[in-house]
Parts: structure tokens; C-alpha cells; sequence
């Protein structure tokens, strides 16, 4: 059986939105923190495995999204790892109401990188044995984001600040959100809610960076944005969002 | 004698920088939260202000630290009302560490927003009383930002982004602070912390401002940095931070 961990989390007025609701990005700061707690207690906090030589990284988010937390609200956050080969681990949030309905399920991708190389590296059975998860030689083929339409595509640039990079002196994930989401127009994010997102990670932004954030619109029977992150022409990370009316 | 407030706060990933120091940013951030707990305790919650017409604002923020929290600390966060006049209401918040040691304090002055005109107005008794703070007729004479070196000064510009503006439809203090320290080299910020800080807000910055971010250097005994936050050469905000190598 998985280790689960669950964690209650009172959403503050700097984690929302204009709305008042929790905003994407700081959902995932807020997911990350659960995730260090859960490892904290199986004695694989993110301190023991920088000794090792080890960082975790994050490749992929999928999201769905019932309703998205609002200012003030308690939630309770349950993680766990469900699946492991040598080079993925996979993780997945819950995050319940005080009733217990189901608010957003979160599936992720996490893989090990070297410190040292800064390289993706085979997960050694030390790192990841306590969290009880299925090992599976099969490696999981993912739903990719859909291609951005070049063609209709809108384009913002963004300088990396100084505090987007955080202490593994990465650019925190949460702020690729922000880039993803600032480059759609004001008024469509303030009328729009998230009902499902995907969000995959294909190369490290660095600190003299400037990024694109492309995006286009498309629809069938629900509405959806395409997103690429790009530096100097190159894709350093995709997503899709599908979209419901507020 | 003065309602106290207190609450203790984990220093989490997501509210750190580079070094794994909690950001002045989120300080204020936490801070704000900690404020709008003590206020809810007295049921004097932004809600129930809010219902009344009314939006608290910070007009100013006067920083001492002793040292910053790093990442995993609990600190303990003390909050009170000082002293009230007709127009401003001054605040202080200390952050101990575990041992009770005084690691930040900071002194603030709100005012109250009537919501419908956006402007300044008397801080009616029913929005003060509970908190039994001392009247006083005086308006204090606070110590103002330091003058920036115009031709010194470097300036950087930023827009603002749809996650700075915040539910109450304001750009939020803390991306103030984002843009005011983004503006210094990072090489200056990963090796110095600020000792002392005074920030003042003039005048709001809109959605669709560009804001321009001029920052000199000057140094006697400490080095010090004065900054300003201008839209179309209108200062907007002020500071002055004194620092120390790390």
C-alpha cells in the first residue's frame, strides 16, 4: 500500500486571485510544500537528498479542477506516490473541501537530477524505497499538451527576475504558470476559470533568460489555450488549459 | 492596553530566495495575514470592513531585522495597534524566533480607503475600538526614503501583470517590493541582506502601467540603496534599504 500524507491548508489572501480564488501558481507552491512535508516524515527531505547529490524536478502537472479554492477556505491536501520506473517517479494530490468533495486532483512527473551535471539521473532504490510505491518497468506515455497554432499566436516576453529563481537556483515552476497565464488577455482570465490543464517541462530556463510565452486560442466543444515557453526560439515548456466560464 | 496578537508561521520553499532566506516580499505578505487574523479575532475581518465601504491600505512599512528566517523555521509573529489619529492607525509586528529571540520588527501605517471614490477618510470608531489602541490628536512625523541620486540611478521598467493585482483590485504591496529589489544587480542582492528598510506608497499603480524602477547606491558608515517607483515620472512609491554583506 502508498504512503499517503495529508495536510489541511488555510488559503490566504496572498495566494488568491483578483476573484478571491487560489491562483494556479501558488496552488502548486502550496502542493510542493505538502509533497517536502510528506517526504520530511519518510526522512527523504529535500536536505537529506541534496546530500546525496540529488534535486528533485517536476516534468509534468496535469490538473483538473472541479472549483479552485477560494480566500479563506480550509482544504485538506492528501499525496502519494503511486508509480515509479528508473527514471520517473509519479506523484498525485487530492485537495478536498471540509466536506470532503473533491476540489482538484493533480497528477505529477517527478524525475532526479544530479547536482553536479545537472542531469536527469536513474532513481536509486535508497531515495525513493520509503514511499511504497509500485515499481513498474513500463515507462508511462503521457497526454502531451496540444500544438500552439503558430499562425494565430500572440506573444509576450518576460524578463527572469531575480526572485524567480529559487534555492536549487532553478526558476521556480510557479513562475512559468505566471508567464503562461499573464500572456492571455486580462479580461479572458478574469471571466474564465481552469477545468483541466496540462503542463510539461522540457529544459531549464536560466537566470539572464529572456522567455516568449506563445499562446493561441482553440475550440470544439470546450475552449482551450495552447501555451509555449520559449528562449531563443526553443520550447522549454508546454501546456494546454481548457477553459469554463465563471 | 493594546490587543496583542500572535501566531506562529513555518517558513515554507515557496517564500524563500536563492539562499533560502524568506524574501521581504513574502514577510509582507505573512505579515498582512497574520494583521487580517488579529482583525477576524475581533471581527473586525476585510470582509465585515468591507461591508461597511471600506478597504484597508499600507501607506508605510519601516523594517529592522536582525536577521532573516531561513526555509523550515518556525517563527512566532506578534501583532498590535499602537496608537490611532483621525487619518492613519500605526501598527507593529515582531517576528521571534524559537528561542524568543527578536529577529524582525516592523513598524506600519494603515489608512482606510472608502471603496466607492478610491480615496482616503476618517477611521470611524466602530472600525477601531475593538482593538484598543490609544488615540491620540498627533499625526507622527515618520521618517521618510532617503532622495534617490537622479544622475547615478539606474532604472529598469516593469509591466504589471495580472497575478500583482490583488481582490482588492489593487496592485499588491509585496510586487512593490519585487520591483524595487529586481532592480538591483543580482550579484549585489545574493551577497548583501538589508538591515533596515523604510518603504512609502504615494500613489496607486494601475493595471495597465508600466512602472519605471530607479534605484543609486550611496554609502557612509552602511551602504544604502534609495529607490523610487515611478508611472510617467510620478512617484508612485519610495524606499531606502540599509544593507550588510552577507
Amino acid at each position: 500500500m502508498n504512503q499517503s500524507y495529508k495536510q489541511k491548508q488555510s488559503v490566504t489572501y496572498y495566494m488568491c486571485d483578483r476573484t478571491q480564488q487560489l491562483t494556479l501558481s501558488m496552488l502548486v507552491n502550496v502542493l510542493l510544500n505538502v509533497s517536502e512535508n510528506h517526504s520530511a516524515e519518510l526522512n527523504r527531505q529535500e536536505s537529506v537528498i541534496r546530500e546525496m547529490g540529488f534535486n528533485w524536478i517536476v516534468l509534468r502537472y496535469e490538473f483538473v479542477v472541479t472549483r479552485m479554492p477560494h480566500y479563506k477556505e480550509e482544504v485538506e491536501i492528501e499525496t502519494f506516490a503511486t508509480e515509479y520506473n528508473k527514471l520517473f517517479t509519479y506523484r498525485e494530490f487530492i485537495v478536498r473541501d471540509n466536506n470532503q468533495n473533491e476540489l482538484i486532483k493533480v497528477k505529477t512527473t517527478f524525475a532526479l537530477m544530479n547536482i553536479e551535471n545537472r542531469k536527469m539521473t536513474r532513481i536509486p532504490s535508497e531515495v525513493i524505497n520509503p514511499y511504497q510505491a509500485d515499481f513498474s518497468k513500463r515507462i508511462r506515455r503521457n497526454a502531451k499538451p496540444h500544438e500552439v497554432d503558430l499562425i494565430q499566436a500572440v506573444q509576450t516576453n518576460y524578463s527572469v527576475r531575480y526572485f524567480d529563481i529559487d534555492a536549487n537556483q532553478h526558476v521556480n515552476n510557479s513562475k512559468y504558470i505566471e508567464w503562461l497565464l499573464d500572456s492571455l488577455n486580462a479580461s479572458f482570465m478574469a471571466s474564465h476559470q481552469i477545468q483541466h490543464g496540462i503542463i510539461t517541462f522540457d529544459k531549464e530556463v536560466k537566470e539572464d533568460d529572456t522567455v516568449t510565452s506563445k499562446v493561441s486560442h482553440r475550440s470544439d466543444a470546450h475552449l482551450y489555450t495552447d501555451h509555449q515557453i520559449l528562449v531563443d526560439e526553443t520550447i522549454h515548456a508546454s501546456a494546454s488549459f481548457q477553459w469554463n466560464e465563471r
